[in-house]
């Protein structure tokens, strides 16, 4: 009885996950849902792409929290649209609150849009957005051995981003163990070493982005 | 007739967590469920504990993981009674979990059991397991904005270990501030701050957890 419940709601997503899709694909904007545990960098990542990718893409951002606007006053300062969802307690975004979302910003004149969820590792994985893009980060903080604990992420993300590398050296995080277990799981990922705190790595990511966007674009 | 049905398993949970209550305190086992991130350090700083606590304690540990046995693999060399439990994809423990584990531990030896959650800021919260008392940790390199993100299990814990303490010069991480806002939402939550890298405030940490089973093999 409960399995079937649970169906039922993932079916209903999935079917406005496509809806969504569509809208995205009318529009030539490529939306790149974004995960990661609490405090991974998820919005560090985003305030430092946007200041590479400024004047290169237009880009939109929808910040999903449980509570606060923490994150969105934070990206205030880029000019850009940015829409606040506040889930009031679920641990993941889910098609129909990005369908919801959407009804407060303007797709039009968009290239990307950038989708942060709820800061967890587990449940956002399991809830199609829409998006055409799902990117992770890992932080080294957290450990080189998160791929086998949390699987599902890993292995149905397109690209990771391994952002802290400056503290490498003061943990015991291998990265070579990291990328073969990663690519073990997922042969086709993309990975990029980043730090957010000195800027290493961060135009390698924010090149590929761009590729990636004007390939939609190209493809509207 | 979601709501109706989540109603039902957080009902059913509740009457299962008292039975594990009922349980642990007719053995006179302090309970606790230890919730964090992913990589905030919950293994690390189970094994300081039971290093610290050696000849001090009897304690037993279930590992909650999704999937793999790392964790338990790791606490091997403590030769304690170690349960691993693998929730097939589920974001957190309930007390069902634990209640089957149960049957794998011989709860009448010992004083303290150390239930490690899954690697989840959000879903663990919702979820009674039966223990008396609930801890959680917070990384230095998760930040220090996290309570008003995740309000529940900072509102919601009786002690918060703010683990990491050796990266507090690499980050923007102000201690300060992050106990102002979490006693503010907490007014009786209990702080301390280690590094399990380094040892600093273990020592404090394992006193006061010994305080707290002495107490409950007391009040037995």
């Amino acid at each position: 009885m409960d399995i079937e419940v649970l169906e039922g709601i993932f079916d209903a997503n999935e079917k406005i996950a496509r809806e969504n899709e569509a809208l995205f694909r009318d529009n030539g904007v490529l939306a790149m849902n974004l995960m990661a545990s609490p405090g991974a960098g998820k919005t560090s990542l985003i305030a430092n792409t946007l200041q590479l990718l400024k004047g290169r893409l237009r880009i939109g951002v929808i910040e999903g929290d449980i509570a606060s606007s923490v994150d969105a006053e934070k990206l205030k300062v880029y000019e850009i649209p940015v829409v606040q969802i506040n889930t009031g307690g679920a641990c993941h975004l889910d098609a129909i609150m990005i369908r919801q979302a959407l009804d407060h910003i303007d797709l039009g004149p968009l290239d990307l849009l950038i989708i942060e969820n709820v800061g967890n590792l587990v449940c956002p994985a399991e809830f199609k957005l829409g998006e055409s893009l799902r990117s992770m980060i890992l932080s080294v903080a957290e450990g080189h051995d998160k791929p086998l604990k949390y699987p599902l992420m890993f292995s149905d993300s397109d690209v990771l981003v391994v952002n802290k590398t400056d503290l490498i050296g003061l943990s015991d995080f291998d990265m070579a163990e990291l990328r073969d277990t990663v690519i073990r799981m997922n042969p086709d990922i993309i990975i990029f070493e980043v730090s957010c705190r000195t800027g290493d790595g961060l135009q390698a990511w924010a090149d590929w982005l761009e590729k990636r966007a004007r390939e939609s674009i190209a493809g509207k």
